[in-house]
């Protein structure tokens, strides 16, 4: 009887199968300590618990993406141990503020699968969720994944690709922002005097600063998730691999574009969702990382005066500066492409 | 008068000398988040309070082996700052559960002393406890220390060997682990499915994952610890001696096995006592760590139904998965053992 | 509309002038936590509440310098983004205790303004004060730095330079330090017998140990205080410039020069003054670093006969151990020295 986790390969799974994700997870004050240290987060509401508080929150949130992040770890042994790729995210939606001492846990549903004509590998769709210890919801998303399979030979499990939306609704925004005393937003401390009615479609802002990243930082950020994937790990395995390092998470590229976005969008506090997201390239420790955004579209949230809606694009790049905002060439991206996502984002108005 | 603490030789000590040691540390549950981001632990009685509560904890304690090199730590200036190896461990049992909130101290007896037949060394015996601020004791431990002497023709100070048990007995076990409700014990969070009783003396697992370490991770875990020993953190001067490199503490190595052996022991949620342990090898930054264990013994725990013993003997190697197992070759170890370390964990039954 | 970042440029500051800084950041103990597995600090005023209240704290304080790191962290996007260099600080006075739970805010005013004859910089003096969320100032202090010109035709803003005192006086001290009951003060959990008594002026320590410092350790200490000056984290650029490395925030030297001089002032608990300080050389990673002081003078605090004050001049070198006191070597530094601090600490009498 062996009791580790071999992990689900493709012909495991079964549509409209839900997992219950071990290991819960209380979040303490400590977690925005070290991601702060992790990043650099400069955001007032996730870094002040009377900034938080003056405008309606219960105190200060935990940082959104250590909320993706959390949730999403938990879900890798049993969804993407035996993942070849991480194909994408889509309707991502936070769904409640997280504060401190509360506690997380994770469950998924498999709501896609699709073998892949080499019978090697199928893709796998699943939404996940995160709870809080009440039961009410934090966090849902979907992403996709290339699992491999055990044997070639096994019948597919399924074959059904779910239709998912490009984007979110605004009116799917918002259920993490309590109602807002935008008077109470004090935009000298939250280091910006642009609000959301500054900003307009189309326009574009490089974020300036780089941030070299290392090994012992990636490691300590993917282990805070308590994430097991092998890659972001093992020297002596991914020496002998395709790239000879280790691959670093691609929710860490994720949190240092976001982080990086403070300085051009520092009143864009929340995330409110991610539409969409692409790990265009890989990064390795040593490279530096540069971002920029474009704001994609505005709308208000039905009901609400308090906050606006923005759709931005953040594209990450490695060591190449984004003064000239590179993303597609042509038909492929700018080889010092690393992440091109797609998300909305929530401003005092 | 010289104020630095120049730590004691081996002809400074005697035989029942009470050492009280600096630095005592309020534990908060901030060391657990960086804890796990330095180990990536997940164990669910130590990640979540409704976890931990609904079986019997008043909350998520702090990790083990965290007590154990907070304690560690505080008796290094005193016992083994001038130490040329730390030669053993024996009769390690935790005592109470240590919360956040609370307050540790240490403080050590001699109980052991024995020149070498050079003169230039002795070994110290030293049993050291970890106190809670309430004056409970919270951990105990023998260590064996070999120890320079200031001054090769000072006469030693005792000639005294003490006997130590091999093991502990299964009714030293249990005081940190509360009366626990099995049925509470949720195996979907915890992680596996395996009980006390799925477990058969003779079993070896293969933990499989491989976690590679870095200089600024075990400097940042052993200051966590206040671990001051200087062979690791000092380049300047470990380039110039026997390996060229800082030394990475052994407890770090610890930590990575019991982490490492979740897969495949996730239900072992508590370590209740440490019989033995050898670091047969030194670590080095760069290098990957690796780990199997086998079930050396079971046995239940005397008047207590709700969990049961593993004695556990866990192998750490550097750059060499553990499929095959690797121990003893003849006299001598594998090359690439690290650490070979006895001891005794709980399980839900 | 740009609406990054661009920093203030020497023409842009006026005398008078108050700047608001960004980022109210709570306090909460994972600060302590990171800050320790930063430094390996030891002092059991700030590692122990039952120690720091049984000699009439509230609970441990936050450390001195993480406070003094936090507040400078912020005025870097306003006052030092377009620096050269920063020249010196002077009358750094810490004002209150720092608790966990409370949170930090700062401003700046400009109390001097010094063009340089090459009209392209110039030099900008700065008060910065730090106040608790209840308007109370917890620090204050001066620098000033050298800022580049946006335009080298633009008319110097001002043309000032305050009088700063040399050193605070002895009655400047100690707001931030409870009365205290001495006989509460344990010697042996803090560490040393050594109290006030046993210093005297001319008194040179060497602190013996030696610290190797690694890139993921400095940002992350850097990110923590939430300092975003950009020599610090940016490799692909810094590669290109005159060290062609990261430069490491020279507050990261002082918190390790304190947390060395542990070992000969484990006593010495609490500052609360810095007199000035002058960045010698910078640090790199890789560098390993060592530290020695000497006790400029001794004094009561008027009306106080719990704690004295030892005025302290603290030189870190870098790859050089301190056993000779490297200092001045005629009209320069040793090539060693990094730091050369001039503060005011306070011991227990």
């Amino acid at each position: 009887m062996v009791k580790t986790n071999p992990g689900h390969f493709f012909e495991d799974f079964r549509l409209g199968q839900v997992i219950k994700h071990a290991t819960p997870r209380t979040i303490t004050a400590g977690i925005n300590v070290l991601y702060t240290a992790l990043y650099g987060s400069r955001f007032a509401v996730q870094s002040s618990d009377p900034f938080a508080q003056a405008i309606g929150y219960r105190r200060a949130p935990i940082d959104d993406l250590a909320v993706f992040h959390i949730v999403f770890g938990k879900t890798v042994p049993d969804i993407s141990l035996n993942a070849v790729a991480n194909l994408g995210y889509a309707e991502c939606r936070f769904l409640a503020p997280v504060y401190p001492g509360e506690t997380l846990s994770a469950q998924s549903e498999i709501i896609g699968l699709k073998e892949n004509s080499n019978r090697k590998t199928g893709i796998v769709y699943v939404r996940s969720t995160g709870f809080r210890q009440d039961g009410a919801r934090v966090l849902d998303y979907v992403r996709w994944v290339m699992v491999r399979k055990r044997d070639e030979a096994a019948p597919a499990p399924g074959d059904h690709v779910p239709k998912l939306a490009a984007a979110l609704a605004p009116d799917a925004l918002g259920a993490a922002c309590p109602p807002l005393d935008g008077g109470a937003y004090d935009v000298a401390l939250a280091g910006s005097p642009y609000r959301w009615d500054a900003y307009a479609a189309g326009e574009k802002i490089d974020h300036v600063d780089g941030m070299t990243v290392e090994e012992a930082e990636h490691q300590m950020a993917t282990r805070l998730y308590q994430n097991t994937a092998r890659v972001h790990f093992n020297q002596f395995t991914e020496g002998k691999g395709r790239f000879g390092r280790r691959l670093i998470y691609g929710g860490h590229v994720i949190s240092l574009a976001r982080a990086l976005s403070f300085n051009g969008l520092a009143n864009a506090f929340h995330i409110a969702a991610i539409n969409g997201g692409r790990h265009v390239a890989p990064l390795f420790a040593g490279d530096t990382v540069f971002a920029w955004s474009e704001v994609l579209g505005k709308a208000p949230l039905p009901g609400r005066s308090d906050v606006g809606a923005l759709r931005l694009r953040t594209i990450a790049t490695k060591d190449r500066p984004c003064a000239d905002f590179p993303a597609r060439l042509g038909e492929d991206y700018d080889p010092a492409v690393i992440l091109d996502l797609d998300y909305w984002v929530l401003m005092p108005i």
